[in-house]
């Protein structure tokens, strides 16, 4: 490219900082997979999750059906891949039913990769070479999409793993589990009632969920200075708390009894009197009393922060200590994909905290315009939402207004809860 | 009973007014079911609903077993109907599954009856006698628990009675459907931003749920006054709403195919150029286009704001033009059991209305004491909030704070929509 | 009716037999459900079940679609009956949903009862007045298809009063359960290798699936003079019958896992060292050791089998031994509708006995003409035959060579076993 | 090994011939995935279906847990790998479940080839060494497992390719489909009422299901001298076969309606007058009407056997003419995995056809001894039978005694059907 002067151009610094960073977020995901066989990535273990080489295809999808396709006019490197990798998107066509990803024999992974860097060439030219209008809006928002991704291919992959008795440790061998129980809990505290503005208020990123900044109503409240650990919900399991009804909403409780729930997925012991153990990363071990309790549905969240006299935070209360206080636990960079023990304060990182908020549109909402507009909007129903960001979380891509979302029964993310009470 | 002068105690004024209460209310449920068989009330149509002999025994067994057992000492008129009539109140013992009401042929209905007019005849004397503590509270509400068990008691026996291709009309003849249109919706503005109180402040009765009375922050919006007809949604019907998923959530386009939904609940018609039929308490009848449009889910309602370029509002914005503009509708006493034709504002009555707000607890939110506890609070998940009563909701049993709530797909009450949008 | 000379015509001999006959089991149908409600007789159990007012609507339908309106070109009482109570007759139109069965409050008892009235008058009086060509064929057949649903009935009232807590007692008090068990099983020999005719081979009335009569070769066998006893089921739960796979079939193994079984249907104890009891039309009283053991599937059956070392008969071995035999057992024309014990050598009668005989079509089938070809054969598939007639069987309805058929996984019949072996 | 004279022992030619019988048929199912991917052999379909790598592993698995282990007292490659592949053997301790055969990435395809290697190697230095007593006859038994599951590799990998748009030729191209129907088919006459006697009788390999040899009373029938044609089937389609439920059993109706049948599985059509399509090993192709029509249901094939004026033969029928004729189709010995146009008489191989046989014991049947016995017995209800082996059965796996069997609504297979009627 070159300048009405005859000078080569200089390359716009957006531009290169946004292809920088979808390099570094490309090989992030690659990274994940590294020294898995193909095999490992084909399964899919339950409709709501999806196959390793499913993510590493959709995630590519993204840029060619959103980016290379209509707005550089480029030809998709195979039209069956669209049927196969679209994962919602009713604007762009059919779709490989989702209960049937896990049936994906081809493309083969080599082929998937090789789309992968094919694609990744296009949008890095594209960038270079100056990108039509709203390209690099649509490219930075798949860098999002991806890391989303990312923490999905890490949750999936551990449910598949669950399920087979000769999987090997996924990420190298478990740091042995401790004894002591984690640190007194201390509390952040919110005295003065009025109003609080929460949602995301202009510079960086932030998905259309997160808008527009508006204002709540908070009453005072004090929410807890770190997650609840797994010696805490120990305690609730000693108890018998998942033997009585009344620590539980009734959705709750029904799923309870539909699922033989009797501690968080994961967890299991032969026998009453032996230690808990959990599945990781790094395969069975002993559940560790300091590390936050992890692997929780709403459900499980609600009833344990009942039994224990308190309630979960609101996500707008949530929010208001977050954007005081920052984000400071472990998330995905640190490599350790499982949460660390806690040995003081900390907000974010760690596990997702499921919040007291249904997922809802902000008063204001407005969808991002075109295909893109199913991106979140179209889920505001029967979810609930998740603050803070997980061990498997890509740290950049967490900030205190962002609002992850699952239905109230899943319990194959990285969540735990955070105690709240009133003032 | 006689004051320590010797002289007879006059009455006590509450207690009596209660008691005339308690025994209108009484009266008001069997006039629901006047010139029915027994038949008629022993089915239930699907495990939402519950067979109507059903709701006249569990109105009762709630004064029994809240009332007469723990606080006047009183034995059971029978054990095992505490345990065929209890509904989910998991601290008062195991109880018949919901999906088998349909399979207590007995007690008959002549006994039900029976132990209804008993239990009548004991509360009225506990509250002529001089109640125990907390006894008048818990009559209170056993009174508007039977108010709200007849508006389920009309809308399961209409749920019932349209699998029955020979079924009378129920309620007499139906009025002639007109062919004119409502008149023009206005809007209720609410022009400034700023600090609302919502909730219920004390005097009379309220549920714990509209409890406490708080401060939320509203932002500029309108309200429509008036609930959206028939005639209006039919146009949504011709404009291909239920065959464009862009109009709805996720979860609704997954409803709309899974349950085949081409219309309201109680619709039907023949063939494509034929006009839309409804199935009502009179009957089949042509849709009226004047009437408002119901039998809705909170999906339909939902897609149906976002066709229309508007959004539902929140249970806070409507509580707001409530209060002070109150309700006027047409409610369950003046024996119609079916929408009026709209003919000008009105707010209240006729249909529920779908908010925009998922049912949870308001901040400082404390359920009842005892067994009563498990009233409202356990529900909070999973189901959103209708306000302002319907044609089968009695009058005197709403308030501008009351808050209805079902799951977003639920069809069968008299539920429908009003619009709101920004300012 | 005139003759041609003028003089009275005498009524025909057969169809004066055939009235009396009709007139009887009309009779006996309405006794079966003497002293119940109409409340009893509406709601449906489960989808293979059907109301008390939907047998008796039923039988009645048949005489009426069958005869009445085909043949003697009369008019339905109603036609929208003609849809409720169809049961599967595709070759008629339409019908209720099976599983709706349970909805039908309307017509009423009192409808059905007038319109079984006015039906058995047309009947009649087509009878006597010379039925057109063909009606007495069918009046025959609607008779046997009658006393089926008399059997029905019973069953299926059974199954409904299983739910209730508080059924009564349906036909009065319970003898006392003895304490003996049943005498020791002698056997019938067939020692013969060689050909055996079965089948129905002329005079009597006979289903379409027992025609023709037609050779079988029999290998020398054994079959026990009695049924299986409670007391010798016991036997095989004590040796835990129900925890050994390899005693069972495969898809019976499964049953007992998802079905949760651990003995016979209705049959319940509150702790592992009280005596089994079962629920009966008396009511719950005690396992009874002589009786014939009841209410089991065949895949219960099966097992017991291989576990005692024998195996169940053919149902050609069955019929061959009964029609040298006769039948001899007790039937519901005794009144008592429950096993009566042991005493001695008996075969037909008391329980139906599971065959190892799949249910199909004898060499040489053909269904019936018309609407009735629907009777049997269609359901040639899936379905274990079982011989013999029960407690809730007609006396008459019976012969050797009747074939009863039902899924191997129904339980809710009165159907027990009598061991084979090969010699 | 040497005999006692010193000199070399010769090795048992028995042995001898199993060895290289066994080398053969382990290579042949290795030669049934060469040019698929490891990705390929990983998902399964459905319940019903396993995976490809699940087969290679779960026949090793067989060699080793009834071989290997028991009679030679050799440890296991890798305990956990008989969770993993054992099928339903429940003497043999718990299984991994049969819907999460697909969740298996470990081992992986190179570790479970290696197994097998290693097996195979064992097995033949057994066998050249002298087999321990009873040995040979499992080993011999092992062949035949593999056998059979050389075929369900190719049922069940051309089920899963079927779900994916994107699945390439497996089998390079297909042969272009003529448009010549098939010739008139001509009849097998047994014109002789008598005994017959069928089943297995001594001299070859032969499963327990096929014995003891046993006498059947035969009627005079005919059974057409080749199995029906797509061009045929074709016909039953257009005169709305699927559509007219007079043509079905119940079950078969209640089938077709269940799961939207509208033609064979495999068969599409994008439009009501394009020709229909069908999936093959080759990928889509246009139907051939001389083919021998496929995958079809018992249901389907019964339902066209009445509407053609015809019946399915029985078990006895077809093995009375096969006997007689002996077995000529094409079996997966030549290569092509798909039934060839039918161009003369012929029985056996190309399609597996359905008997109007149910699945049961012949008389005097007796399950092998030990684990083994679970192979055939335990199945024996809810299951139909089929004879003659199709174009994925090993020809030398097959005998005119063979019984295959399948549940009446299984599709996936090579199944189709031959006509019989009485005489």
């Amino acid at each position: 490219m070159t300048a009405a002067d005859g000078r080569p151009e200089a390359p716009d610094p957006d531009a290169t900082v946004l292809a920088e960073r979808f390099r570094a977020i490309r090989a992030a995901t690659l990274a994940l997979v590294a020294g898995l066989d193909a095999e490992d990535l084909v399964p899919q273990s339950m409709p709501d999750a999806s196959p390793g080489k499913w993510h590493l295809a959709h995630t590519t999808w993204f840029f060619e059906a959103m980016v290379l396709v209509p707005l550089a006019g480029q030809a998709p490197a195979d039209r069956r891949w669209h049927y196969l990798f679209n994962s919602y998107y009713e604007a762009l066509g059919p779709r490989q039913p989702r209960p049937q990803r896990g049936l994906l024999t081809r493309p083969s992974l080599a082929e998937v990769l090789a789309w992968r860097a094919e694609v990744e060439d296009r949008i890095l030219a594209l960038l270079t070479s100056g990108p039509p209008p709203g390209a690099a809006e649509l490219v930075a928002l798949g860098c999002q999409h991806e890391q989303q991704h990312q923490e999905l291919l890490v949750t999936d992959l551990k449910h598949l793993f669950s399920h087979n008795l000769a999987a090997p440790a996924w990420r190298g061998r478990a740091p042995p589990s401790g004894m002591r129980p984690a640190p007194a809990t201390g509390w952040h505290r919110h005295d003065q009632a009025g109003p609080v503005a929460i949602g995301e208020d202009g510079g960086g990123f932030a998905f259309d969920n997160e808008r527009p900044r508006h204002t709540v109503w908070l009453r005072p409240f004090a929410l807890a200075d770190r997650p609840v650990s797994n010696g805490e919900y120990l305690a609730f399991l000693a108890d018998g708390g998942y033997q009585e009804p009344a620590h539980w909403l009734a959705d709750g409780w029904a799923a309870v009894q539909a699922g033989g729930w009797q501690a968080p997925l994961y967890w299991r012991r032969e026998a009453a009197d032996v230690p808990w153990r959990q599945f990781t990363v790094w395969g069975w071990r002993d559940v560790d009393p300091a590390e936050p309790v992890c692997h929780l549905s709403f459900y499980e969240a609600d009833a344990y922060a009942r039994w224990a006299g308190a309630r979960l935070p609101t996500e707008a209360e949530w929010e208001a200590v977050a954007s005081r206080r920052g984000l400071d636990g472990g998330f995905a960079d640190n490599g350790r994909l499982h949460p660390a023990p806690l040995h003081g304060p900390s907000l974010g990182g760690e596990v997702w905290e499921w919040t007291a908020s249904a997922y809802a549109p902000y008063p204001g909402f407005r969808p991002l315009p075109g295909a893109a507009g199913e991106y979140n909007g179209k889920f505001m129903s029967g979810q609930m939402v998740l603050r803070g960001g997980s061990c498997a979380s890509p740290r950049d891509h967490l900030r205190p207004t962002y609002r992850n979302f699952f239905p109230p029964a899943a319990r194959w993310q990285f969540s735990g809860l955070r105690l709240a009470r009133d003032l």
